[in-house]
């Protein structure tokens, strides 16, 4: 069972989430089991403080260090060979190839921040500091639901069809899916492209992937033209 | 107030996460207002059915352009001016210049898929298809969450302080936020750098803005190096 630990001020954030769809589906199947340890539970003072004011001056409150390693502590007691991470605007990208990384840990323990973000040395301590994108959230806790999802959608049996994962959008060297159509074959005037219905196979994959790239280069920059070498 | 609908098939989804925190009292105070709506409520046949197969075969089932369209339909009606927001792995990246552009609109729908995506035709009927970053999510809803928290926080009056939106990593041409360091001094060996506690604040911007320099160009590649000019 992979198992996932979430550190976090907000435990509760994570309940509706948690008990919705693929998510849901895959605790009760028993293949992911996910725990909230409340970060507050390990402050040391007799307020319970978790934040405090910044050396040097500035807006807003940090993460102090020692409640926040005093619960990764905890969870490492926990689960000995869980992998840290911190959320953080500053952390390297998370990608696709990173969820699929981490489906292949034997769980992951994940750090949400609060306030202006987190004391500088809490990095020390942990394996790795992660960032959804270029954005600033109120808090860790929807970008760790975020990487939660994309993990859990990809550890085996989860998905109804295993085909599914491996054709998403990224698998592939960071190239967008094709475009999708359903029926009807004409929704408000607008047609299913002719293609799609021939029942050619090597025509139908020979759009999608021109499709595919084309929307690539247009969203995502010059990434990759030089298919044709 | 600025109006949040989201269009989606798990509005159970968003009770939790909408009950904590900045955006729980973005909204007790009337700066938000977060409506749900059930795409489902918009299916057109006798099985409420939202998803169908992939012309030209391939794994999955895809949102139906019947239901999703009413539904942004409704959307529309209900408010005239909202901003139509499809959150899809192939969209343009979100990012924090885009949570703050969206602040300044009367109000955004956000429109959540599920399964292997949305028909294609569906996209003529939004104002714009975002993605959270190269990741693949088992639906919209826990990007659509970082988005309402990305924006909610930076409507006027939901943070206490109005630097501390303006101080965020990103807010300054997509360079990443400096370290920060709080209480203790000294934290198991680790000393919070001198220049902080010197007092000296001209030192304490430059020492900050060469860190936030540093961890930008590590991190995120060469992009911000030419301060010299």
């Amino acid at each position: 069972m992979f198992h996932a630990q979430i550190l976090t001020l907000f435990p509760e954030f994570f309940e509706s989430p948690l008990s919705c769809s693929i998510p849901k589906r895959a605790i009760e199947a028993g293949i992911v089991r996910v725990d909230a340890i409340q970060i507050r539970d390990f402050a040391t003072d007799k307020h319970n403080r978790v934040d405090d004011t910044p050396y040097g001056g500035g807006p807003g409150m940090l993460m102090k260090p020692e409640p926040v390693v005093a619960a990764i502590r905890r969870a490492r007691e926990l689960h000995p060979d869980t992998h840290v991470v911190m959320l953080t605007p500053s952390g390297s990208r998370f990608t696709q190839a990173k969820a699929l990384e981490f489906t292949g840990k034997p769980g992951i323990t994940l750090l949400c921040g609060r306030y202006e973000g987190f004391d500088e040395r809490i990095c020390d301590y942990v394996d790795e500091e992660i960032s959804l994108g270029d954005y600033v959230l109120s808090g860790g806790e929807p970008a760790a639901m975020c990487v939660l999802d994309a993990v859990i959608r990809l550890l085996p049996e989860v998905l109804g069809s295993p085909e599914s994962a491996v054709l998403d959008s990224f698998s592939e060297e960071g190239i967008l899916d094709w475009p999708h159509y359903t029926r009807p074959e004409e929704f408000e005037g607008k047609k299913v492209p002719e293609v799609l219905l021939s029942g050619n196979h090597a025509a139908i994959e020979k759009w999608r992937h021109e499709q595919a790239r084309l929307r690539t280069s247009k969203r995502r920059g010059a990434r990759v033209d030089h298919d044709e070498k």
